[in-house]
């Protein structure tokens, strides 16, 4: 069974550019959009993370007009960071594969702290393993 | 002396949609820049402010590729309100025309409070009078 | 009956400032959500139709964490020109109450035409009237 | 020498986030402000480019009511691609690093094509070199 999580963006007029299609720039928002509807949303964790790499690439224009599918799951879990691999697809067809790394923070240090055993059984689903 | 304070702003690609121009959302960015450009840095104000009503008439399209002029006065100080008004210029017309009103505030209550009297003594030269 | 259309919007964490809640200049983006909701998705118009003017009464904080829902209704429809009255709700409670008048767009010419029949009929059961 | 090309960006109040920093999906709005910087308006080349890949890695938080320096260099020529390397420095501290690749592009058929050799003198100097 795949382990990735799906969740629906449906792309603003205002994200277009002069080209006609989106812009390279709003990707990274969709897929903070994607990983907060699995960890916020879908998983309850109130924990607080911090972004400390993302790297996306970009093979198909996406465009303005039709729903955005975003697929996300885990890669890596280590002591306190977390490795989110996410795809975007529009109308079959995947557009965007991505990378992101992110650190649990504590808030009053804004120090990476270990990321605590409830966090990592509930991302647990979501880690592709050799077989997922 | 007309009291407008002059602020440029450069148009960024991403901020054209697929229409060709500059997309309507961004306008209130950029009037928010102008503001700050004029109460932040050139008045060096730090007192919080709250946008209450932005009313905006759109009267020619912005594009990418050239610079905006921002100009920004008052038009009217109230006890803790201030009323901007606002203009977007690019290649020598008038594109916008707008009209912000915000509060001062206290920010533990966040509620608004009487404008402070240095406040009123650094807007007056922008203030715009019958004459001006 | 009431006319108003709703539409929910999610409210994204980049969309916050760090007075800790949503940024002012995202407003006006909800904004144009709900009214394409509505006009495009709802109603299956394609006619283009560009912002002329936009005002907007800014009376509670709006916050990341919880839906807001976008309501929307037709004010007036004149010859070329629609104006939209819309609310933003978050927490039962309502935040934003905004006008926003529209043209529509001949795009060879970019000028405002006549709004076709079939808008007007589209439209038609989202007018206020002085007993809706 | 150095190769970087330097281009000052002010931080905008509503790109913080709650957290009180900036949020994480503006950085690649403030690279393509660098990328254009040199690329558009320093070499003023016209040749239409997309990204394909973008890879960023957030070491400090950026805040609002300091400048920020983007400085931007060439890592490398190919066929139709093109590699930025660039920082982001605030307070003479360096917060972000990031590699971005981009083609240039036909815009009829939207498919990559060789770059100019226009381009590949204007872009020499900034090519970071063993010694660079």
């Amino acid at each position: 069974m795949p382990p990735y999580f799906e969740a629906s963006i449906k792309p603003r007029f205002s994200e277009t550019d002069m080209r006609g299609h989106i812009n390279n720039t709003v990707i990274p928002v969709w897929l903070a959009d994607g990983r907060a509807a699995l960890f916020r949303e879908e998983l309850g964790s109130r924990v607080p993370t911090m972004v400390v790499n993302l790297n996306v690439d970009f093979s198909r224009e996406l465009h303005w007009g039709a729903l955005v599918t975003a697929r996300t799951a885990v890669e890596k879990i280590g002591n306190s960071s977390i490795r989110f691999v996410q795809e975007l697809w529009q109308n079959e067809q995947r557009c965007v594969q991505a990378r992101t790394t992110v650190v649990t923070l504590d808030m009053e240090t804004r120090k990476p702290v270990r990321i605590p055993d409830r966090e990592r059984s509930l991302l647990a689903p979501y880690l592709i393993t050799d077989e997922g």
